[in-house]
């Protein structure tokens, strides 16, 4: 049996790294040979709650030439924090593996062009981890705006209500808007025309790093599709990612995804379950669609769907955000 | 019984006249002694379709003088065009009857002060059907907001996608805008510091005329809170009105209200019936309590709630708004 | 204005005579000229919320004759409790009085019979207050039902939990049952077949009278359809009357209607508004749509809906529905 | 990593067998070492599907005492017809193998008791498996039912509306109603005291072989609780699974579940995406969490939690809505 199933590596057994631990090991296509993770008291942790403590090797970063030198591994994943994404990214694509980088490759558009400049020079894949490409409501919603069924698409918006709070990186960075961004130039496919946020400070562990925590953002594009993003960086009742596309035909609408169906009559009213409080819950059907689609383009069963115009995209639009914040002003794009 | 009925004049049989006109005729309290319209067909196939044909009084408005005379008439509704309103609300404010006056009292804000300079000075109620403020879902949100069991506010949004496509007035007016607009300062209860649009024109008609029909708009607030509109000129789906509230406690939403309770779950999914197509019938409710209120004040039995800031915020917004629009850039409000 | 307004009296100002004060108040086609109220503390009480009080004729029923002689009267609205429908329905009949009488006519199938038949003696319009016909959500079931666009129709279920608890006659009444089995009964356009109960009581006060609080009923009729009927004498959590119809095409159902559209979204989950908690909140737009119907019948712009055929269904299935849980057997009907 | 790995033998490969070796293949715990099938047809398509043609060794039932004497196999999946199932289970335990059988484990109660006193001589486990008590939603239901969050519990309501229809068994079998007469006892706690059913055919091919399609069940439990179950052999919708509890605190309900949240607003009105179709997407958690469960058992981690009362329990009272059935009565059972 072994012999088709795909060999992997996974760099870094962070919050990511273990959502994707869990999904490697839930396929019988994946061979799971080494995992890189220099914090060996997290790794030993992990893999005792997964009882394959002892069962799996773990190296530090050191070995990384060894993993790329192993003929059996076909593909990598690169979930170490996104400042070292570029280099290892670059390493294991000059050794010609598949990658699979979580997102975003990097802060820095040039690192971006520089990753899928290797990926073509070496023929390798680069797969960059959009995965709520791969969840099935937001592709039907694609799908259907795609094909006419909308009519011609007014206004798209997207909202993104973020919990836990994470400290870890500005707002105005591709690490939080990321996916807004990237889903709202998908719809439109192409770069917006015009940008403007306007943003707020309201939590004051935000406010006291002169960081904003409450956004709002215009996009107008050149199809004369509207895009509109919200951003809290905090949610006090769960993660909650929304999309709607209104077009000449009706509207589609993706809500806050609810942790079950139960519904509870009280004398108070209707209680329903709280929606999921992270992204490992929210987007788990569509993490393991987006491996599906990984191991189908290394066995050549599919053509790779994430696109190198994505991320380049999505760095183009964070800038002119961070821009359009720092200048209180709107910001036209270049063509 | 007659003794205390409210005694009222109707000017104006118009789409919100007719709503009116309704909703005075079911109410016990109120005694309609006059209708003032110019189109003495249009009055003839509305009141023969409430059975009243020849049982109310139908005048020109040259009667106007005769009616502000009449000691029986307590208030006056003025449903009429709005570049009518300024003129007929100054008259009868003079004669010290209480006004009704749709939205907006006027476009120009010089305009919506000498109307209620006038009310100030002669002690006249002055009433702007600011309706949403009635609507008991707007109110109970409204209310909660500012008990503070939503904690800090974080960000308003208002969605308006109107029905059926109405080209009598451009975009950037009071006419489409000043609920939206209204309910964010409401709810922020101050002016912004800055606002910014973007807009782009969809339909065909729309852009013919120079105009555009798909609108977003971001507000800041001193108190923090972040606004953000938008709006669509028509929607295919029904008559959207929409309101979202995100607070460091919680979120609150109003959706689209649906014409019925009945689910069909067909082969092909769960239908729902449509959502209302037009706002009489969605604001129903909120219509006969804001009359009920207007009633209240001028017995006496409560104080006026819409106040003269309501109007004034409104119009400066929009004249900001209309100011972005024209020049690509944000705006910030004098102070 | 008055003379094609329809003169009215109204007996009883109990909880359902109260409903319909305010619902002929509020029509302007009413003139309500007199109420018969033993209870005057109770009337002063109800007129004075309405700030009529003084300008209502209210008076004993002693004076029912005079209201039968008062040619201005043409309709009468019985609300008094049941065990006096009979009497007085019969005694407005023979004056041919148009006569709206809240359900049940009778607990006795001969009443019922007798009041019908005195209604074509007198060529007088009897009208049983079956308000569920008129809730628009209801209504449009049924007429799709009728429309074939359901198919064959498999199954219809009625829940009915009730609120407050109300121990003014036993389970196995009209009083409690009647709606629901006339629901049955007009989807499935005949008596059934066979009934059988099952009942417990599990309501501390409920079983001290040897009374039952929960109650399943299945019918079987001709036409091939299964009714399923539950019924609870409290529900904690609202007033909650559903319906769910299937067929060969699809499944129509009608949920407890919430009292707003509001929800919200908390770290507990979500919450939305309480459903109604008494019939005449989820019921007001039924309440208003039949009382125009009977106006309408009285003016001759309509045939009447409501049909002997409901009332004497209703009583006979009841009484079989009564046998069944005596007898702890299933009931064959006779025909 | 083998090692620790729990070894399975699979017997079945039909819609059921299939969707097991969905969930053994997508565990890491898992080995799967033999499937017997004797269709080598069926076989050949089923592995070519997974990409394992020619990696699982596939035998005919003559192989099943190799199967039993080989010892890595540590649990035994029986999804073999219903009647095959206790000659396979009976010779799986006495090899002391552990049993996960597809439910019923007979349609005969004797039957069902010579398989638990098999594993009870042999101390081998036997799992039936009742797939709802793993469902989420359900067992939280269950879990507050239990806790008395609900207060005392008024009325337990299962529906299923099977799709797509299937003639394979008659409808008052284990087959069709095992489920939610097992959720009923479940909740009780207990036998029911009285059951009836009524029961109509709608559907031709069912009528033709003197099936019923369309059917209610009453049953009265000991604790006050009423059960009532609905079925419709056929749903042109969906496969609707639905249970709803009421209680003296409230009222828990969970729906049929939609395949996704994306909802379109439509001139029409607002569409939902369809309910799951079957059964394997509409229980996907709920089967992957009863095969942890059993794992669990089999390597001493918990105790088995499907109790040898929930099989006979279900058997005696499918049993009594038989006997009910066919003649025409409440049924007592004995105790």
């Amino acid at each position: 049996m072994t012999s088709e199933k795909v060999g992997l590596a996974l760099l870094g057994l962070g919050r990511i790294g273990q959502v994707h631990l869990n999904i490697i090991l839930s396929s019988h296509r994946t061979n799971l040979l080494w995992i890189v993770e220099e914090n060996r008291e997290l790794a030993e942790t992990v893999l005792k709650g997964h009882g394959l403590l002892g069962k799996l090797r773990v190296v530090s970063n050191d070995k990384f030439d060894d993993i790329l030198q192993d003929p059996q591994v076909k593909g990598v994943y690169v979930c170490t924090p996104t400042n070292t994404h570029t280099a290892l990214v670059r390493k294991a694509l000059t050794a010609r593996k598949a990658v699979f980088c979580e997102k975003p490759l990097s802060e820095e558009l040039a690192d971006i062009k520089a990753c899928y400049d290797d990926a073509e020079k070496y023929g390798a894949t680069l797969f960059c981890a959009f995965n709520r490409h791969f969840d099935h409501g937001i592709r039907s919603m694609y799908d259907k705006a795609r094909s006419g069924r909308l009519g011609k698409i007014y206004m798209v918006k997207t909202t993104f209500h973020d919990t836990p709070l994470w400290m870890g990186a500005p707002t105005f960075t591709q690490t939080f808007l990321i996916h807004d961004v990237d889903l709202l130039c998908w719809f439109a496919d192409s770069l917006p025309d015009t940008v403007v946020v306007q943003a707020t400070a309201n939590i004051k562990e935000v406010a006291e790093k002169s960081d904003v925590d409450t956004v709002g953002a215009l996009m107008r594009f050149p199809c004369g599709m509207l895009g509109i993003l919200d951003f809290c960086k905090y949610s006090p009742y769960g993660y909650d990612v929304r999309l709607e596309v209104s077009g000449s035909k009706g509207m589609d609408v993706s809500d806050a995804k609810p942790v079950s169906y139960v519904k509870s009559y009280t004398p108070n009213g209707l209680e329903t379950n709280p929606i999921h409080m992270s992204f490992p819950d929210r987007f788990d059907q569509a993490y393991r669609s987006e491996q599906e689609h990984f191991l189908d383009v290394i066995q050549g069963k599919a053509e790779l769907e994430v696109k190198r115009v994505f991320s380049e995209r999505a760095a183009i639009v964070i800038d002119a955000l961070k821009e359009s914040y720092k200048t209180g002003q709107v910001i036209t794009l270049k063509k």
